[in-house]
């Protein structure tokens, strides 16, 4: 089949065998899949990407001497059923799914293990007990968004929000923009979401964000300060009278960046006893200054994924139009289109999230 | 009156002001004060110490062209009352306080600040409305480690643990002994602590570690790990049938070395969902990698000092023998002793407290 692979630390087209389907899974084939993020880390950080998850303790890491097909954020149709299937899911049917492989010794991540292509070619295989069919009517591209959002809803629910807490996103890429949708769904509000591009200050804004600032022009902070104001004061706690300024509610800032460099900046002007979720996928050493955390008491909490039933819940969300998605898509490619498609991401301005769709001549 | 003083970045004993009691302010005359591992930290590093208190928004940092009078932790004597104040606390009561200053435009930290001399000089003002007696009998020695036991108290309050929680301890200087002293008083067990130093192995097993752990023969997780095997089953989590060995009960460990470094060989093998309370204060900046965080969602809880409630009931669990501290003491010093006290605290095998006895000839 058909795919884009990773293969010597770049991305080239190739014919690659076609998966077969094992005990409990089905064989399916790619409609849609989305560039994440993550996948543009692991192709320029594909050393320190194994050597973290090894020293994480993962068992079944990726051999970067052999072929990965990446794509984690996917939409398929069922194809044929393999051994010791119920078949509850018919041929034919489109499905999302959690891209993780079951296995009897272990979970395979599907897109990032040599031996489970993922989204980026023709065929997949998917653990049939964890398929999710498309609601009806629900577009084969918003579907294929449900894994993305999914990683806001949770970064959300991990953040676990208080009434008065005040959220600030940092970054506005694909993972910021699916905080936002996940923090209008929770009704944490005003949010405050920064990036330096203008086009995706507008994406923010169309996901939900309240208010959108351009780092270059305005501290996020100094934003964020201007918002955070209770509304009824009676609530606010009393401030010793040396405090200049009024209270603020409590801060929980998502770091939806994943560069080096980012936590110093969120940790130095953040006020004390704030919360610092890091979504962002910083695949590189980062260096931070402890006593900026231990004078304010920060918290920071990392995330990652979704659990199932967040997955499923974003599903649901998608097709009934509580977490938008089309803002998001701004471009499509085919299998030859890969290598191109990540060379563009890299310019915020031009966009958000693009498609692979293997079927594409 | 004779003090230890920080002058050009080194100790030296001298003659300074004694300090004018100020409204609302008491003159004490100071009974004993231990030396704190911050204070080495903040001589060692100076500059530092003053530039994250800068980053971090601290408006009444150390002008370290001038003098500065260190010394946080102390029991001393009520001597004169200065204006304005209610004299409910008599001359002659030994008392401990937060080493806060409180003044109209802004809190200063009794011992890092140029204007308001700490405990290793014979004289400090202190605010009157801070003033906690010492419970009738209480040795001054013991009363004078409320304020780094309070630390520990608060380390584990802001661990927020759940029953079934199980610690460890990672550095068993003074900071780490006062987290497993306070561990045993909210009765999380057991404890592993772990100390490459034999002496502090042997102050951690008496302050009430349950397990205690040589890094050098053992790592601290592994030791960890099997202790925190959960002893009745049937509330242990359901483990995916890949995962080897029994379930283990949440981890929360509480890094007391602040030395940099450290998180990261706290995160690297930490069981997923660990949480990390940072009680070390490294001043140094750190390098850290987030993947590790991420993978595993591990939570940085970053604390500092205490609050005024829990330095209350320190003094009372102090009072009351519920938290040991006889076992601390390792030395005692005049103003003269307080630069080769420094030194000494270096060794890990001969000290863990040092008091400071400014009446000492």
């Amino acid at each position: 089949m058909r795919a884009a692979v990773m293969r010597n630390r770049s991305l080239v087209v190739a014919d690659v065998p076609r998966p077969e389907p094992g005990a409990g899974e089905v064989l399916v084939r790619t409609l849609a899949c989305g560039i994440c993020g993550s996948d543009l880390h692991a192709l320029k950080h594909a050393d320190r990407f194994v050597e973290a998850s090894r020293r994480a303790g993962s068992v079944f890491t990726m051999d970067l001497s052999r072929d990965v097909v990446m794509g984690h954020e996917f939409c398929a149709e069922v194809v044929d059923h393999g051994p010791d299937t119920t078949k509850r899911v018919a041929v034919g049917t489109r499905v999302c799914s959690r891209p993780t492989l079951i296995r009897r010794d272990g979970p395979r991540t599907v897109g990032y293990s040599n031996d489970t292509p993922g989204g980026y070619a023709e065929y997949m295989r998917l653990t049939e007990a964890l398929l999710l069919p498309v609601p009806n009517g629900l577009p084969t591209e918003q579907a294929a968004l449900t894994e993305p959002m999914a990683v806001g809803l949770h970064a959300v629910a991990k953040a676990r929000l208080e009434p008065d807490d005040a959220p600030l996103v940092i970054g506005c890429g694909p993972v910021g923009l699916a905080v936002i949708a996940a923090l209008r769904l929770h009704g944490a509000r005003p949010i405050v979401a920064a990036d330096f591009s203008a086009r995706r200050r507008e994406l923010a804004a169309a996901m939900g964000a309240d208010h959108v600032v351009d780092p270059a022009q305005v501290a996020p902070w100094q934003s964020w300060r201007e918002t955070a104001v209770w509304r009824d004061a009676s609530r606010a706690p009393a401030l010793p009278p040396w405090i200049a300024g009024p209270a603020l509610r409590p801060a929980v800032v998502f770091e939806c960046v994943g560069v080096p460099g980012v936590l110093d900046q969120i940790m130095a002007p953040a006020p004390r006893g704030s919360r610092i979720v890091v979504v962002g996928v910083c695949m590189e050493p980062d260096t931070i200054y402890p006593m900026l955390g231990i004078s304010k008491e920060l918290n920071l909490q990392f995330v990652l994924g979704y659990t199932p039933e967040e997955f499923a819940a974003t599903l649901g969300h998608v097709a009934e139009g509580r977490i938008p998605t089309t803002p998001l898509i701004t471009g499509r490619v085919g299998v030859e289109g890969v290598a191109g498609a990540f060379e563009a991401l890299a310019s915020p301005e031009r966009h958000a999230k693009i498609l692979v769709e293997p079927w594409r001549a």
